[in-house]
């Protein structure tokens, strides 16, 4: 067990984080940091900000704040920008998102109206439903990728930034398979330069950020820096990656209650997962290429979390379907309403039905914020390529190759909270806990 | 970290299950491995019957069943005793009681049959809405105390037992506060003798299974074992005990989805169950004095898992209401219905609506098996009084003075599964995981 | 059938409204009539200000609005009276009550300001959990009534109103049963004169009502007007007179899904209902003697519209159980839960479950509207007493002691809208229909 | 007002139930039919078996059931013959459709073995996804439904029947839009002769049907008799023809809720409807060109009901969306989940939830019989062509080109008992009921 700890830089300076997408997402975290700081609302849903971490024995009550265990960026040492189709400002922007409300948004009125959007790369054979005239020019994606290392190094000297983190928050692509241009950096670099197909914007974007050693995240389901070429550069370049698709609304609800089932060896004929919401996310996933992305990363949730290789008789069955439909009437609401058909005791049915009336842009918010500020941590621990202990955000979490993906939400948070045990040199917990009790007529030692 | 393990004696010979309470569960318990045994059925529901364990790496792929990896009673091994109020034998009671189909039970009838209750030890100021006349005749507590042990002996005897476990699936009794009768083994035995008043059903069976050296298990949320003097007269006798109340439907759910919420640091404004079930369980809990320890078991669960002092402005507000109502049209079947108010980000309001149609005994049934070869384990792996590890099936885990019980689902999982690895020798599971990564460009070791 | 219809004085000069109560009820429907009248809000809800009426033939296309059709008050004639035991102006009182946003509060807030609560008859014996400093000062509740008078004596005079009506809007009183002070005129007096306890403040509103000629309504559960004293006086004195309780959330849906059951002939074996709310009236009805009224309002519904005694295999054995939670993180919200148990062809079973997240100020504010619009019709037409042809607004409507309440809420809607027509000497619609068919190889007349 | 009625045909004699498809609907129709005859099952589901009507004032309480007061025939009067692509005689076809339970088909086996499908008229462009053996060979679709007529005439004899009656029980065809064939009976015929490729296999049925003289029901969403060709050919030869599509779960539960939003003049912003099922109904209806037909059907109800046009502050930005979802697990169960945005008073949102547990053939066999009794007394008493009169058991009510279609549950009901009492001379129920009250100081007369 490790007893010393990992070398980790300290957060001097300003962290910049650089925004792909400057919608409902981008805007309701920005506006929510400037309201935490300057209006003492709180930052509910974020780990950084707000959660204890467990240290030592049940009985020691050692619980610091994560915060004031690991040393991460501060708020107010956070400085923003975003690239979007739409030339809107955050506040505009903020204002037609519709999630937080115009009372709030005024108070922060002139923060938000100081960032306007760089121009985007965009394509539209990658997404459909949607377009918007803030778009850069270019030739090839190599030059794409250019003008985003420019920016990038331009936003840094322009704030004095010492350090940065690129988020990506705007909209699914299509789905697309993996190709020779992804497998290796030398066909990626080429098939940059000779306009590759298959190669889409976030990739671009996810490239420039590695290229520039700015650490990579993508809250979309989409490849972006899931495909070989860049998991390989992120490594040589020493850059942490992670992904993909925020976990928020009805897939975190699915793994939290999938374990559940699975803990107690509950079996489940069908599981029916219907998604109603009315934001621009809706609109684009309405499209069959983007909806094919998302279908992707939902639907392998319920595969790794049950196991029914291993669990044929309970799981080897099952039928899952998802269904996201576009429903304006929603708004930046969301709602997800599942159907879960289970069997206990000799095969005897049962049913559970979940409805969660969400939304989206406040669930993700906090997580935008978490993930900027432990990738920052990571790479200043030194920490490289894929940070799979990042995975509680995520509903297709990057991995090693060699393991496959953990879905278990509890898992998840315990590898997160672990890790930075690990970090710190605190010893790791294993909820065995026979240390409380004398079972064998003596005190017994243990985590 | 343990490399040894502990010695755990062969489950050589037959073990009898002892229940007080031959109605739905018990039935359903009982039918059911005969089911399983000679007709095919799955004992679905049953870790001990289906569950893996992973040893090991991730990337090992050791995964055998728990029933291979730990020493533990085989279903043909068991033998079942009961007492009950109602002279119904195990097919009439289980017809009754309406959760198997009559088709089920028809394939296991003779077995079934052959199972009569033994008289019981009943007192009707501490069950209302029911009684029946299948009741022993005593002058003392004491004196009933020692009739159940002459019927535990006697069931050992004639069945040629070498080993016994008694789980509580009776009614729930009315609340009742500590009393200077609970407080020392030597109050309790002068309580007996005089009939004290706060000496209840439930404690006479717990009392005269730890004398007789059996293991106890409360399926039900009144105190039974779980008081001072029958604490640590099992501990003197070296025998395991657990308890309370088996954690079936809207518990079960809630231990999952309080940790998601905590976990995700969601705040909660309010938290509204309601529970309609028609069977007796219902009938007696419709009685205010039954229902107050129902209700104390189903509250604590929250206060726990959301840790209100740690988390004010997330949880210190939270208003919780649990109900349950007595509603003849479910029968076995129970249904609960919860309504969550939750907030997020800067506050924004959200809600999660849970309904789980369940069966309560096809839920418990399992439990019951589970706890009966767990606690059958514990006994001959030497492990004495309170077995916190099985805290994954109660409501109200019993635990040790010095801590606080542990209600999250997934961490009792954990608690077990370590449990068992530590009893076999097996290194513990931390889900630490950077084993699979170069993070700092060369492999770490770790779990 | 009617050819002439009835003889209607103009609605010439103002309406006066008297309210019992300025809570949340009172001040949304005020704060409400204001928006509509000066900010341009819809008046949703209200038929007498959106309703359209199909005149003659389905082919004829006639559908003048309700209020084109039948001469109804303006809403620029009305004037606004209260009492309440909280001395705050409906301004500050609709802050509290939270239905409405401030911001469009703030838009009439000079209105509301103005309305001052005068100060109210109460009595804490039946009324618990709440009570107020605004309280009228008397000896018996005859010099209350007599109070009760002077007050509507002077509100007429000071705003020169051409006529008035009373709605109470207040909380709910504890049930009571019938007593002899309740039976007659002359008892009635004389229990006021001396004090009988069988008299509740309510009572004393709609006789003070009644002897002054003001129509008199009540929304709450309790008896007021409905007992043989008041309808009698309200006959003789020629005003007519309206309740019990407004139909807003759970019971409206009862009352349109219990019809389409019973129209399919569907059989129910049970109906579990619970709501949970979070306002004062919530407040008030976690008293076991409000709710007891609040109980017997909602419980007669399904007995009336299902008719057990005339399909005893369908609904002889329905269970049917209300419950009401006072919850409050729902602040105004209410939300009802219904678990219909039914059962189909063969006695199959079914379920249907019905979550309505609604709000009760927001659903009673056009109900306080339309019957103030109505009764005041209803008096210039000459109708007196009872007006059964409004229970399409009530859970318990009054009616003639020789017929049983009308509780579908379709033949309540068309009762109401007949007796339109009828008033107006219209034809009345019966959907018959066989005019637009030539069934018999001819034209055939009918409606 | 009719005071004479209409002079009907007695019953005499075996009446014929000629069904297209003999799947899940038609064999638990028939099976019920047998089950209710000869072991007292009750015909839960079916007005004419079980509905009591009223006659005359509120409290003269005369209330005969349907069946004792119009002249119907007798359940042992019917006689049952089906065609279906599938070979499997009505016993085989209801244990594979899994509705009714074996050990009560077992009760009727033999008289459900003895009904064995004729060959039908298949064509699989219309339907999609299923095929099967039993199908009849023809070169023209004129010679197709002669091969049909030939069936009818055989069956007729064969049995000694009075009269017939045709009900479509089989899947629904794709969508199909009205061409040059279906404008005349010319066009028709001779569209039949040249294999006209718009002319569907339930046209070609109703067209023998009719032919025949034999009343033709159609319960799938797809044209059949609803084409100007057919509905003129059933009035000239004096045929009584309705449809189309059954309305049984979700729609049935819209058609009762949205009235009573209209009712009460409450906006909807937005209606989401998901179904799940499981059957050879869904199967088909993932297919497209059939979700199309149905789709069509589902969808009018809401704009009929609601009106938009007449109230486009209500209902004019009203989004309406309807899934249909293909989900093994659910069997013949069938689950409609309704998420329904509205809004009150002022524009303010409020939301309903509706889960519908249902079981579609459970729904679907007692309007199988109540229509086919209802036909034959429409034949017996001289009327032909639509009986819209029976919109109430339909999605999408066949009716007069000069009237839109009623889908208001209640008005259907009101039209179809209303039209009872025409039949048979009784005066028509209008709701007036002013006749128990002297609200001008007399007693008045109406209904």
């Amino acid at each position: 067990m490790p007893q010393k700890g990992v070398k980790i830089a300290k957060p001097e300076g300003k962290l910049g984080i650089l925004l792909p997408g400057l919608g409902a997402v981008s805007t309701t975290f920005i506006a929510g940091v400037f309201l935490v700081l300057k209006h003492g609302f709180a930052p509910v849903g974020s780990l950084t900000q707000m959660q204890t971490i467990r240290l030592g024995r049940r009985d020691e009550h050692r619980a610091p704040l994560i915060k004031d265990f690991v040393p991460l960026a501060s708020l107010s040492d956070l400085e923003f920008a975003a690239w979007d189709i739409f030339p809107d400002n955050a506040y505009e922007s903020a204002l037609k998102a519709g999630v937080l409300g115009k009372e709030h948004l005024l108070l922060v009125k002139g923060e938000l109206e100081k960032i306007k959007p760089m121009s985007a790369v965009f394509d539209p054979s990658f997404v459909k439903n949607i377009d918007g005239p803030n778009k850069k020019e270019f030739k090839s994606k190599l030059e794409a990728a250019n003008l985003l290392r420019e920016d990038i190094r331009s936003f840094k000297k322009s704030r004095k930034l010492s350090r940065m983190v690129m988020v990506w928050c705007a909209s699914t692509e299509r789905y697309v398979e993996l190709t020779a241009a992804h497998q290796s950096i030398e066909a990626f670099e080429s098939g940059l330069a000779n306009n590759d197909a298959s190669i889409s914007p976030s990739m671009i974007y996810a490239y420039a950020s590695i290229m520039e050693g700015v650490p990579f995240v993508n809250g979309a389901p989409h490849l972006a820096a899931d495909i070989p070429a860049l998991t390989e550069l992120a490594r040589q370049k020493g850059v942490p990656i992670a992904g993909k698709d925020f976990k928020t609304g009805q897939t975190l609800v699915k793994t939290a209650v999938a374990p559940m089932l699975k803990s107690r060896m509950l079996g489940v004929r069908g599981w029916f997962s219907t998604n109603i919401l009315g934001n621009r996310d809706g609109l684009v996933l309405s499209d069959a290429g983007s909806f094919k992305s998302k279908e992707v990363s939902k639907k392998g949730v319920l595969d790794y979390i049950l196991q029914p290789e291993a669990y044929p008789q309970l799981y080897g069955s099952l039928y899952h379907k998802v269904r996201i439909e576009y429903y304006p009437p929603k708004g930046d609401d969301k709602e997800g309403w599942d159907n879960i058909d289970i069997f206990g005791w000799l095969g005897y049915p049962m049913q559970i039905k979940i409805n969660f009336l969400c939304k989206d842009s406040i669930l993700a918010a906090p997580i935008v914020l978490d993930l900027a500020l432990f990738m920052d941590l990571a790479q200043r621990a030194g920490m490289r390529g894929i940070q799979e202990w990042l995975s509680f955000y995520f509903k297709a979490p990057m991995h090693a190759p060699s393991v496959y993906p953990e879905h278990d939400l509890s898992i998840q948070h315990m590898k997160l909270k672990n890790t930075l045990r690990y970090l710190m040199g605190e010893g790791l917990i294993t909820h065995l806990g026979i240390e409380y009790y004398d079972y064998w007529g003596r005190a017994k030692k243990g985590k």
